[in-house]
C-alpha cells in the first residue's frame, strides 16, 4: 500500500529549543489513514499538519473508544535518526486495539508510516541536550452515531511533537502522594490498555495532588487498595536492600517499554531485579527500617523520574535524603545514552532511519 | 448571555419514522459554546448541524476528558412539546463535570440552550408511537496539546436525534449475561460520572456477550465481583417476593433519572421498594426458590427493559416464564404515559416548551 503525499506550501516556524515543553508544538506534517469494515485500512496519507473535520456525533467524543502510543526519535551527534524500540510500541498498539474492539493493524505498515513521516519532518528533531521528537500514533472510533457499540469505522493518525528536556532544571527527585481514595484501574478493566479512559480516570487525583504540592500520585490496586500499581502515568521501581522490585504486570498495569528496558539494564549491570506484587505496607516498613534506598518512575516522557519524598496522608517518607539514587542515575544515563546513540546498543533496541 | 443564531439555507430531508433506530440521524441545527479560563463559557451559538474542525492533538481524542447527558423530548397528541425531568440531567451534567475536572456550567443557561435548540428543530420531533427526539448535550476537552493534565479549554455542544421505538417488535424480554470477568467500574473510579471512559470500558464485554446471543451484560462490582451494579448501560431492578430491590447508589453506579423515577412510581403504586447492596448469589438463590418474580433495566433509551433470561456461565435462569412481568409493564406504561402527556404528572416531572 503506497502512502499518498500531499506537500505543504510553506513550512512552519520552528519553536525555540530551550522552551519546548511537552506536546505543545507539532510539526509540518501528519499521517492519516481510515478503516472501514468493507475495505480495511485504506487511504494512507502524509499531509500538512492541520485540523481534521469530524461530525459532532463522532463516537470517540462520546464513548472514548480510542487507543494511542508514545515513543521518541532522537538525532545523534553523528546526525543519525534513532528510534527506540518502536516495534514494542506498535505491538502494544495492537494489544490495546484488541482490548478496545478496534481492528488489528499491520505492524510493519505502521512502522513504515511512522518512518516515512519522520523522514519528511526530519528537520524538526531538536538537537539540544535532553530534547527529542515525540511520536504520537493514535486510533479513534469515527462512526457518526451515538449508539453504544463498537464503531464500524476508525481513523489512525500519527502526529509529531518536538519536546524539551523533561527536567529543565536538572535531574531532580519529585514528591509523590500515595493515593488512597481514587482508583485508576481495576482487574477486569482497561488499565492495561493505552486508552483514553485510563487517563480520564486519573486526572482528578493528579490535579488534587498537584494542588497539595505533589508532582505525581502513587496508584494502588483497585481491589484491595493495597498493592502498588503505577506512579502518575509511569511504571514504578523500588530499591530495597540492594534488590530492585517492580510490580508484576497484570491487566490494570500498563506494560511500559521503558519498564521493560530498565529491567533488562538492571540485569545487565548485575542488579537483582524482581517483578512481583508489592504492597504499600511493605514499602513503608522498608522505609522505617532504613532499607528503602531508591524509588523511581519509568516512562517515555521522563525516561527515569527519581522520587525524593513519598507521602501517605500526613506521613512523610524521605528517600535517599531527597537526592537522586545511584541506580536511578546509572540507569538514566545508560538508557538515554543508548537512545541517543552515545553508547553501544547490545540489545538492538534502536532502529536507525 | 444571548444565543447567536445562524440560519441554514436548506433544511435536510427527514428520515422515515418507522426505521429511525437510535442516534443515527441528526436534526438541522446544533448548539455550541466554548470555555476559556479567562472568559468562562462564551459564544453560545445555534448553527446548522455539521462537522466541527478540531486539531489532531485535541485532548479528548487522547485522554477522554469528556462528559455527556441523554434525555428525550416528546410531542404529545395535543401537540405539546414535553421534556422529561431535564433539570435532573443538567444537575448530573455538573456532577460529572466536577468528577472530570471540567468547569461547572450555569444550569439554567444549559436549560435555556436546550430549549432554544428544540424550538428551532421542533418539526424533527417524531410522532409515531414510541418515538421521540433524543437530546445529547456533551462537553469535551479542547486544548490542542498532548500533555496529561486537565484541559484549559472546553467545548459544549447539544445535538438532537430523532429516535425510534426501542422495541420495534414489541415490548419483549431480553437475555442477559452475568459478567464475571470484565469490570465496568470500581469504587474510587469514574463509574458514577457520565463520561466516555465508562462506555469504552464496557464495549468488549458487551460485544462478546452479543456474539453469544445476549443483549446486555449484568455488571458486578469491581472489588468483590459479587454485588450487582448495572445492566448494560442501564440501572437494574429485581422483584423478589413482592419486594422490588435495586442496587443502592455508590460511586461506581450511574445515578439514573429513569431509576429515580421508577423508584418513585413504585412507591406511588404502593410497592415495597428497597435500595441496598444486592449480591448475585442472593438473586440466584431467589430464582432457585422460585421467588425471583421480575428483573428489568431502566434507562433513557429503553425506559424499561424487561429481562426474560439471565445466564451465569452455563446456568440458565428463566424469569417469569420469559414473559414481561406485571410490575415491569405497569411501570413502563405509567412512565411512558407521563412522558408523553397522556396521564397526570403529579410529581411535576415534565416541562412543556
Amino acid at each position: 500500500m503506497d502512502i499518498k503525499f500531499i506537500e505543504r506550501k510553506d513550512k512552519k516556524a520552528k519553536p525555540e529549543q530551550d522552551n519546548l515543553g511537552f506536546g505543545r508544538y507539532f510539526t509540518d506534517y501528519m499521517f492519516e489513514m481510515d478503516y472501514s469494515p468493507e475495505q480495511g485500512w485504506i487511504n494512507p496519507t502524509i499531509k500538512p499538519y492541520g485540523p481534521i473535520s469530524i461530525d459532532p456525533s463522532t463516537m470517540v467524543l462520546h464513548y472514548g473508544q480510542s487507543v494511542f502510543e508514545g515513543l521518541k526519535v532522537y538525532l545523534s551527534k553523528k546526525n543519525e535518526v534513532i528510534l527506540f524500540r518502536p516495534y514494542k510500541n506498535i505491538e502494544r498498539l495492537n494489544k490495546s486495539n484488541a482490548r478496545m474492539c478496534i481492528p488489528e493493524m499491520d505492524e510493519s505498515f505502521v512502522m513504515h508510516a511512522i518512518t516515512e513521516l519522520i523522514k519528511v519532518d526530519k528537520d524538526w528533531i531538536p538537537t539540544a541536550e535532553g530534547t527529542s521528537l515525540y511520536i504520537r500514533p493514535f486510533v479513534f472510533a469515527s462512526d457518526a452515531s451515538v449508539g453504544v457499540r463498537p464503531s464500524n469505522t476508525y481513523k489512525f493518525m500519527v502526529i509529531l511533537s518536538p519536546v524539551g528536556a523533561y527536567y529543565p532544571e536538572g535531574f531532580n527527585p519529585v514528591k509523590i502522594y500515595v493515593e488512597q481514595f481514587y482508583v485508576r484501574a481495576v482487574r477486569g478493566g482497561i488499565g492495561g490498555a493505552k486508552t483514553a479512559g485510563n487517563y480520564a480516570a486519573s486526572i482528578k487525583a493528579q490535579a488534587e495532588a498537584k494542588k497539595k504540592g505533589f508532582s505525581q500520585v502513587l496508584w494502588l490496586d483497585g481491589v484491595e487498595q493495597k498493592y502498588i500499581e503505577e506512579v502518575g502515568t509511569m511504571n514504578v521501581f523500588f530499591k530495597i536492600n540492594n534488590e530492585v522490585i517492580t510490580p508484576e504486570l497484570n491487566d490494570s498495569i500498563l506494560n511500559g517499554v521503558t519498564r521493560d528496558s530498565v529491567i533488562q539494564l538492571l540485569k545487565d549491570i548485575e542488579y537483582k531485579v524482581t517483578e512481583r506484587r508489592v504492597s504499600i505496607e511493605e514499602i513503608i516498613e522498608a522505609q522505617e527500617k532504613g532499607e528503602l534506598e531508591e524509588v523511581f518512575g519509568t516512562g517515555t516522557a521522563a525516561v527515569i523520574s527519581p522520587v525524593g519524598e513519598m507521602w501517605l496522608g500526613d506521613k512523610k517518607m524521605v528517600i535517599n535524603d531527597g537526592s537522586v539514587g545511584e541506580v536511578s542515575l546509572r540507569i538514566y544515563n545508560l538508557l538515554t545514552k543508548i537512545q541517543t546513540g552515545q553508547i553501544e546498543d547490545k540489545h538492538n533496541w534502536t532502529v536507525k532511519i
